[in-house]
Formats: structure tokens, sequence, C-alpha cells
């Protein structure tokens, strides 16, 4: 069975706690995973189309795992989609890239949970936030999965952070384990 | 009544014939709009945070224009988010930015409009799609206003765009009128 690629966005992972958790975890089984950061891979924001295209062929199901930022994903990942997914080969009439292939998100968020549902201030689920990276997946033929996600603590000033720190990164290696388990469901 | 702020995010105007035409519409009636388009200002991708608050703060509604691409805005849109709308001052207990100030969509999509329907292949209506937009307006305490959505004919190559020029400014000048009246409603 081809390995599955995860493809990572998130601005500035070294700071991260959840995602450099996540990252380091599914990294370490590397028979399993390829994690490919795309922050580190492109620091000037140009992405190799044709790079992106070839791991993607390379590989079995696609992962996106980033942090839910205004309720979508960071905008290398936007321009991920918009560069690598290029009419011919991700959609059109002769496109194939995606087919029966599965694409799925780990993604984190700091909203507080109450409020994703349809009686919480966002009036939607998560999921339901994430429904155009549904749509994308339908579009070009891919096979959807259940997203796994995740409510990272919400902290907002560099203080709360670091007082909090070794909670946080409990927080993230019990959901990275939860991660590994959920992905096995569709492996 | 302050002049609406209208923010242009197009990776390449030049080429746009419906986001330009827009563009320039708005720009003619200059009492009214101001048009700001980000990649212009933000060639190099990194956003004057502190500029973009000051000029959000002089304006009254703020519409935001582009086009759909993977059922989202461009990228540099969503780090226009990420960056400009700060805790503390977006949102958060004492965030008044937005309170009370207008958000609205102008944009335009390119996927066959019998595609965006509950029975069609998108299986949402464009403003569903654009959901995560009305979530940020609401989140921020902005009064979201109806988007106003264009399909834009479909054309992949450049001989298709050069073959049908004539048709597609025709279609994009009208759309431009559409727009006004549009926001006339709002104002």
């Amino acid at each position: 069975m081809k390995k599955t690629l995860v493809i990572v966005a998130h601005p500035d992972i070294a700071r991260s706690t959840v995602n450099h958790t996540w990252a380091r975890t599914l990294a370490a089984q590397e028979d399993r995973y390829t994690v490919h950061e795309l922050y580190a891979a492109y620091p000037n924001g140009k992405i190799d189309v044709a790079a992106e295209q070839a791991l993607i062929e390379a590989h079995g199901s696609v992962i996106l795992q980033f942090p839910v930022y205004w309720f979508s994903c960071p905008p290398l990942l936007k321009q991920w989609f918009d560069s690598v997914f290029t009419h011919g080969w991700a959609f059109g009439s002769s496109a194939t890239a995606f087919k029966g292939r599965k694409l799925g998100l780990a993604v984190s968020h700091g909203t507080p949970p109450q409020d994703y549902s349809h009686t919480g201030k966002i009036r939607h689920t998560l999921a339901e936030t994430l429904i155009p990276f549904e749509i994308i997946a339908n579009y070009i033929g891919a096979e959807y999965l259940p997203p796994f996600t995740f409510h990272a603590l919400e902290f907002f000033t560099e203080e709360e952070i670091r007082a909090n720190h070794d909670k946080m990164v409990a927080h993230a290696e019990q959901a990275a384990k939860d991660l590994l388990a959920h992905l096995e469901k569709f492996a």
C-alpha cells in the first residue's frame, strides 16, 4: 500500500504545539506517512507545481493538516490549491490525479468548542465550516474523509501560552494518538 | 456618510476582465468608493497591518471583491484576514472595529452555474459555499450583506479567452452596473 502524504500548513510551526506534535508523531511512522511542511518547503511562497503533483502521484491518501484561522486554512495552503490543482490534472474531463484517492483534513482550532454548534456563536459545526474543502474533494473526484478536528486551548497572549505550556503539550500528544487512530480507520 | 472601502484581491488583475472592470467602475465613483488593490499594494505579500486597520477605520462599509478560486478567496485575502483582524481590534471583549459596520462580498466565479445547486455537482449554492465569510462577519460583529455573486464565463485556455474577449467585456460591464445597483440598496 502506498504511503499517505501529509501536507502540513502552519505559518510558524516552530512556535506551534499542536501541529508540531502531530507532524512529529506522523513523521516518526516513516513507513506509513510522508510529512511535507509547505511553509518550510516554500519560504518565499513560490510553489513548485510539478514537484507537488509528482509527490501526490507517488502517494496514496492525502491528508491536509493545518490550524483553522478565520474559519479556513492558512494562505499558503490556499495558494497550493490554486497552483497545484491545475486543469487537466486535478479537474477537467481527462483529469485522473485524484480519482479514487482519499483526501482528508486534520485540523486544530482555537475557538471555544461551544461556539461551534447550530445554537452557538458560529451557528455551524466545525465540519460544516470546512464544507469548501469537502466541495474541493468532490470536485476533483477524491473520497472525502470525515475531518479529524481538534480543539486546541485558546490562549491569546504569549504569557498565557507560556503559563500553560505543559498542559498544551499533553493535550497535543493525546490528540496525536487520536489522529493516528482516526487515520488508521480509513487506511 | 463615510465612503465604502472596496478591498480587491485578484492575483493578476491586469489579465482579468471581470474584476478589472468592476474595480475601474467602482473607482470612477471616487466620492463613494475607495478601491484598494491588495496584490498591487503588497507585491511581496507582507501586509501593513496598522495601515489596513487605519483604512478600515476611515471608511464605512467594507466590500471584499475577488474571484472565487477553489471555493474560497485568493491567498492574499486570507493572509489579510489572518494579519489584520487582530485580537483586541477585530475580536475579543473590547474590540469595536467592525461593530455596526457592514461587510459584503462581490465575487465572480467560473464554475458552470448549474453546478451550484443542491442537486448540482457542488451540492451547495454559491452563497452557501461562502458561509465561512458570513461566519467571519458574525464573529467580528459586522452586518453581513447578501453577497453579490456573478458567473463569469468559464474559459480555460488562452485561445478561448482571446476568442471571446468582446463577449466577456460586455458581460463584465453589465455586471459592474448590477454591482453598483446592489451596493446602492445597502448604502
